[in-house]
Parts: C-alpha cells; sequence; structure tokens
C-alpha cells in the first residue's frame, strides 16, 4: 500500500479524498492555488505545495508543478479526483514517467472514452445499446443527412474529441444540416485540432441513468446500483438519487450486467461510470462513459456502504477488489443536492464573498454534508461554485427526501448566496416526489412555473 | 400517528427527538427552561414553551408544567428522552390522566424495574443469571452477613429504591459490614422514604454489556446487536460501541434471546435495555433495566440503520414494531465518543460559557455528530455537560476507531474547554485497542498513565 498520496485537485472532493486516505492510514499531500492558500483541503493534508496562482491553467491544470509537487514530496501516487486532470490520458502517461501511479484507469482507455464516437463504436461492439445515430465518423454533410433522415430529427452533430459544448450543433431538420456540419466541423479543427463529427438522435422525455462500475487488475469486475441524475439545470446535475425509483431489480441486474461486460470488453482498470438515457419504455442507450469518480458517487456509497475512495487507492495500489458483487446489497435510497454558491433569483449568478457563519445540521442517522466551508473561508470567483454535497439516506425514498428536505431548512450558510433554498422548491413539487422526471424536466416545466412565483413574490 | 408530539427534553436529545418528528412530518413542541432560551432544540421545534426557572426542579422536572404545556399546545404524545422525567411512573400516570401518551412503557414496569431489588428478583424468575447477592431484601446486617460470606467480599450494599450514590456502601470485610449496612439505611431513609436494602457482591473485571430491546403492545419482541461501554469514569460511559469486540454470533444470539425472555416476562412496552456484566469467562450477570431511550442508542442505530426514536413513536402511537428479528442485521462497527464540557486536565471540572466558533467535520461515509451546540450559543452551569456525541460507522473496528479518532481530530469547539483532546489519547491507548477493556480500566490503569504525561507536558 501507498505510504503517501497527492491529490490532484481542490474543494469538496479533495477533501473528500484526503479525509479517506487518513483513515487508511496514508499520508496526503494537498496541492492549491494562490487563491486557495486558506482552504480546507490545504489545513487537512499532511502537507501542502503551492502549485501556481489562482488561473487553473496555470495550478490545478499544471501537469508539470503538480507532478513535481508529488516527486518532490516522495508521493508514490496521484488521485486526480473529478475535473481537471481527472479524464487526461497525457497526464496518466507522465505520472508513469515519473514512477507515480495514477489512480485511475490506464491512458489508453482514457483516450478510447475521451473520443465520443470512438466509445459508441466499442459499446457497439459489446453489444451495449447506444443512442441512435451514426456509426464512426462522418465524413461530409451528405452522410450526416443520410442518417439523420434514418434516425429522425432532431439530431446533434457532434465533435468526436468534443467536451465543453464546442463543436455541438442541434439539427431540427433537413434544411440547417449542411451549414450546420460546416460551422461545427470548423469550430471542432480550431479547438480541438481534430475535425471528426458524429451524430446522435436527440433523445426526448429520457432519464439520465447511470451504472458505476469497479474493476481491479485481476479483472474481478462488479457494477452498483444504478443512479439517477435526471434533475439538471443546462446540463449539469442538480439532484442525483440511488436508486432510481423507476428501475426493477431485475432491470437493476440486466443494466448492470450489460456495464459489466462492457467494462470488461475495454479492459478497464479502478472505477468509471457508464451514463445511459433512458426512455419511456425503459430502453437504455449509452451516452459517455466518465473514466474517473464522479461527484455523486456518495449516493452509492451511502446506499451500499462502501467508501469507493477507499477502494479506488486499494485497486491502483494493486490489491484485488475489496468487495464482489454479493457485497453489494442496496439498502434503502439515498439522494444528493448539489449546493453552488449562485443565486437562483438572479439566473443562477455565481456568487462570491467571505463565508461569515455556518452551521451544518448533521445529527441523527443517514445524514452526509461533503464540503469545503468552514466560517471563515473565501469563495473566490475562479473555480466551480459547487461548495457543498448534502446527502441523506433513508430505508425508501419518501424517507430520503424527507430527511435531504431537514438537512436543507436547518443548513445555514450566511455571506454569500447559495441555491439552498431552491431545492426547497424542487423537493416539494410534484413532478420530482412521483421519481418519474426526465432530463428536460426542471428547465421545461419547473423553471418557467418557478419563475412565475418569483417574479410574483418581489 | 399524532399530528403533534411535546419533548419534555433539552439539549441533543430533544434536537435528535425533534428532527426524527420533523422526518415523521410530526409537529413538535420544545420545552424550555428560561437559561435554555437561546437553545438548539427550541429553535427547531415547530413551538416551545417555557416552563420554568434554570434549576431542574423548577422547569424540566415540573410535571405540572410540562403537562400543562402539552395539553395547551394541543400535543397528543409527550417523549420524554432520557434523564429528567423518562424514569418516573408518577409523570406517566399523569400524562394518562390528562389523555396524553407517554413515548415509554407502562409506569408498573417503571416501578417494577425501578426498585433494583425487585428487578433482580424479577430477573430470577425469568432464568435470568444477576449478580450474585441477596435475594429480595435484607432484614438487617446479619442477614447481609450471611450473604455476603456466601458471595465472597467485597460486596455492596444498596438501597432498592436507590439512585445518585445515595444508600450505598461498598463492605471490603465482615468487620465493616454491621456498621454499613445501618448507615446505608438510614441514609435510604432519608433520601426516598425507603429503606429496604440488597446486597450484590462486586464484580472486579468485568465488562459492562447491554442489550436493547424493542416490544410492541402486541407483544412483538425483538433485541439489538450488544453494546460495549467499559469505557466509564466515575461510573460514566465515555465510549460505547457495538458490538463487543469480544463477543461472538452464537453469544450475540443467545444473549439476545435472554433479553427477550425477560422483556416478555414484564410485558414491556416500547423500548428499553437491559445491562449486564460479562466477566473474562463471558458469563453475564443482570445489573439493572433502563426503561427509556439511552445516550448510546446512536451506535445501535449506525449498525443497523434503524431510527429507533422513529420506532418508539410508531409504537406508542399502537402500530406494530416496523421490523422484525430478521431485519435487524449487523453492519460494521460504530463507536461513540462523549464530548462533556469539561477539562481533562483540571479532574474533569465543568467548563461554561460562549461556543464563539464550531466546526463538524461531517463528511465522508459514516459519520455523525449528535450535538446541540452552534457557533453562538451558551454552555450553562445547570444542566449535564454533554454537548455533542462523536459517532463513527465502519466495517469494522479498527475502520470505526479511525473514522472516530479523524472526527476527533477535525472537530473545533472554541470558547469552551471539552474532553475532545482526552479521547485521542484513549483511543490510541493498546489497552484501548485490544478491546478488552474492563469498566475500571480508565480509572486504574489508564487515568493514572495519562495523568503522569499531563504532568510532564505541564
Amino acid at each position: 500500500m501507498f505510504s503517501k498520496v497527492l491529490v490532484a485537485n481542490r474543494g469538496e472532493i479533495a477533501v473528500r479524498i484526503i479525509r479517506s486516505l487518513k483513515e487508511l492510514g496514508i499520508q496526503s499531500v494537498a496541492i492549491y492555488s494562490t487563491a486557495d492558500k486558506e482552504s480546507l483541503h490545504v489545513q487537512l493534508a499532511d502537507e501542502a505545495v503551492c502549485v501556481g496562482t489562482a488561473r487553473p491553467q496555470d495550478s490545478y491544470l499544471n501537469m508539470q508543478n503538480i507532478l513535481a509537487a508529488a516527486v518532490g514530496t516522495g508521493a508514490q501516487a496521484i488521485h486526480p479526483g473529478f475535473g481537471f486532470l481527472s479524464e487526461n490520458s497525457r497526464f496518466v502517461e507522465m505520472c508513469e514517467a515519473c514512477g507515480l501511479t495514477f489512480i485511475g484507469p490506464k491512458s489508453q482507455t482514457i483516450d478510447l472514452m475521451g473520443n465520443k464516437a470512438n466509445a459508441r463504436l466499442q459499446m457497439q461492439k459489446s453489444n451495449v445499446p447506444v443512442i441512435p445515430g451514426s456509426e464512426g465518423f462522418l465524413p461530409d454533410a451528405t452522410a450526416a443527412e443520410l442518417v439523420a433522415e434514418r434516425v429522425g430529427y432532431p439530431v446533434l452533430l457532434k465533435a468526436a474529441a468534443g467536451g465543453g459544448g464546442k463543436g455541438i450543433r442541434r439539427v431540427n431538420d433537413a434544411s440547417q444540416i449542411t451549414q450546420a456540419f460546416e460551422e461545427a466541423q470548423q469550430e471542432a479543427q480550431n479547438a480541438f485540432g481534430d475535425n471528426r463529427m458524429y451524430l446522435e438522435k436527440i433523445m426526448e422525455n429520457v432519464k439520465h441513468i447511470e451504472v458505476q462500475v469497479f474493476r481491479d487488475a485481476k479483472g474481478h469486475t462488479v457494477y452498483f446500483p444504478e443512479r439517477d441524475c435526471s434533475v439538471q439545470r443546462s446540463k449539469q446535475k442538480m439532484i442525483e438519487e440511488s436508486p432510481c425509483a423507476l428501475i426493477s431489480p431485475d432491470q437493476r441486474q440486466e443494466l448492470g450486467e450489460i456495464a459489466v461486460r462492457a467494462t470488461q470488453a475495454i479492459d478497464y482498470l479502478n472505477t468509471g461510470t457508464i451514463e445511459f438515457l433512458m426512455d419511456q419504455d425503459h430502453n437504455f442507450y449509452f451516452m459517455e462513459m466518465n473514466t474517473r469518480i464522479q461527484v455523486e458517487h456518495t449516493v452509492t456509497e451511502m446506499v451500499t456502504g462502501i467508501d469507493l475512495v477507499k477502494a479506488q487507492v486499494r485497486v491502483a495500489a494493486g490489491e484485488d477488489l475489496p468487495f464482489v458483487q454479493e457485497d453489494i446489497q442496496l439498502h434503502g435510497h439515498a439522494i444528493e443536492c448539489r449546493i453552488n454558491a449562485e443565486d437562483p433569483a438572479k439566473g443562477f449568478m455565481p456568487s462570491v464573498g467571505d463565508v461569515k457563519y455556518l452551521y451544518f445540521p448533521v445529527g441523527n442517522l443517514g445524514m452526509r454534508i461533503d464540503s469545503d466551508l468552514y466560517a471563515g473561508v473565501k469563495i473566490s470567483p475562479f473555480y466551480d461554485s459547487m461548495v457543498a454535497k448534502v446527502i441523506a439516506l433513508g430505508h425508501d425514498r419518501h424517507e430520503a427526501v424527507e430527511k435531504v428536505k431537514r438537512l436543507l431548512e436547518e443548513m445555514v450558510i450566511m455571506g454569500i448566496t447559495t441555491n439552498q433554498s431552491f431545492y426547497h422548491d424542487i423537493l416539494n413539487d410534484d413532478g420530482f416526489i412521483s421519481g418519474e422526471v426526465t432530463t428536460d424536466y426542471l428547465e421545461k416545466i419547473f423553471l418557467p412555473k418557478w419563475k412565475g412565483i418569483e417574479d410574483a413574490t418581489v
């Protein structure tokens, strides 16, 4: 086992990883930008190294400085968390070159799954259903039009190397497709130096369902009960739950076995998550694979009692998976709400400032708040606005909802504005309570209604 | 189900009960003394009624005012918590007279178990082994001496109606017994108006092991995995765990079945805990029964995933027990440390003052802090010094210890002195780590060693 691990991240996920390292008896090294020197992850780690200025490119994305910090402190491994360098195959290769273990999959797997068109092809090879669309890359707009006619409009043209919304165009009918294809292709060339395109049908009235998998170097592979992450705003997940209220035990197993098959086929290492869309008839369509720990891994931990970050560290150190499929039992229902420093009443504008008062109401059974907040911390404008994950475990979905509502009602964060009270309205909404909301529910149904109420109140 | 419940308590247990009521959708009524008007339980409850001045006799023990508050607010039931009126059979009768449901056992059961000599006799009738000693009451010192000769010195002479250390004498040999008996008897007469005495052998090198039981009005009865509460100072529990590291699954079941038999025999209602001493050969001896929820119920909740306070409310409302024995599965190992506002370096002298800064490090899996603290609250000298219960659940005892150590290391309470850092030394002590400590370990072995270190440091 490692004796020292560097955590190449910040915020709540860095705090969360450092805490698991402590419990494993492993020394932790934090990295930080000059904007983060008072941050909780810096205070909790055994050592901390400043890797650059506030701009992510200068610090949390600064591969050379991060590797120098790891080598200089004698760390044997790097945990990348999520975001930043967590899905950067070049960084994985550089870790290897420095004799450091990257806690995650191999660089080739990250590359394979990072190219979304190749990932689609790979999944089709494993008989995993994918979103209707092109097979492989589209040579030109005519080819795109042929596929679009086959699968039906509206469709999404996407850059294979895509990310961050670049090289993507929605196309509603045939008249738009040529121009859209050419624009998107040019944008992709400019953004990624790679103009390869593919196409997917736009699925409507679907749920976002995802399955986390875990595989060790010996090939032992397991799946976890699915998560439902359908409550989204601007493609950002806001509420995640496990299990999905609409999925039966049989379907859970079936979906899990599909995920395991796909994981085996790509010789995956460590944990990852396969994201699906689920239509009204409970058909699943592969969307993409995240080759890292995710924000919402917490709900899976709550319903299974398994610490996924500890398992990541063990598997990266060459140990066997510390559990087999039968150990992964679903106990109850868990819900997470992402607390962001932003103002829902002002179009979710980010909020910055000093946290002047903080109260985390964490008594009683099944409550968890993962956060890097403390009274006195400064929220800077440089990074993601997520400041806390409020998580509750209940015997059933109703109890989990009641518990997370109580947490949100009692929690006090003063000095910055957050979306805390916005959740109150979602959690009390009949649509949400039904468990049936689809990925467009929040923006199409809930928000217009909510804005009406807000406007009337003001 | 009740629509409104009054919580006849204060501090963390009042907060804990109010939180479960909220999750059940039941309105809560807090009571408070003038010293507690800013307390968290008052802030969290839906309504709050001042029942008197700071002195417990004037407020939290003021039965008439509490009943008036319940009737006046339209509460249908009273949850007594622990301490205060929780084992007062007269209060239970008064509740009934006012048409209020007392959330706990019947008054007769409280009386039966409250008289410690009668409780011994009752347990013997159910073939529950008791601490060697007298059968029933002792008519005089001569009778006491005969029993003492039979069971062996040292012995404890105890008032049957006893409590709070009154009417108790340790007797090391026959030469002391006559005088001790007469003194204790007189003291008991003065304190309780009841001079009945009994005698028990003083057991040495024993563990404090207790079994929580639950029974509904239809007689469905279950037991929970045992708790080990052997880390004690001045007869006060400091650390509680579940399960006991030394007890096998077979023995757990055997002990549980003994507890269930005893519970059935007294037609018990709601939850209670049977406390045993366990000797080096794993023989169990009944000590007493607590006819209420206990401080340490939390560790049982953590290892079973069952909210015991919610179950108390349901059973009091006439519902069936919401679980059967097979539902009570042991998942992992939980440890609780009681955080008191007291100074270990000054002989555990109570500390009072304003909490100026507070940080509860509750991220990651299996962490829980039950507390009535918040930044700004005033700790008054009038009540029990316990201000927080820090609880962790791990897969095994080792992980639970590492987790609770991390919680204690990260938790910050400024403005008052607590025993927080004292736990660091206990949790790192080889004796504690072995899991074998007996009830006298802390005072006989650990504290003298610890004082030596403290003195050397000063």
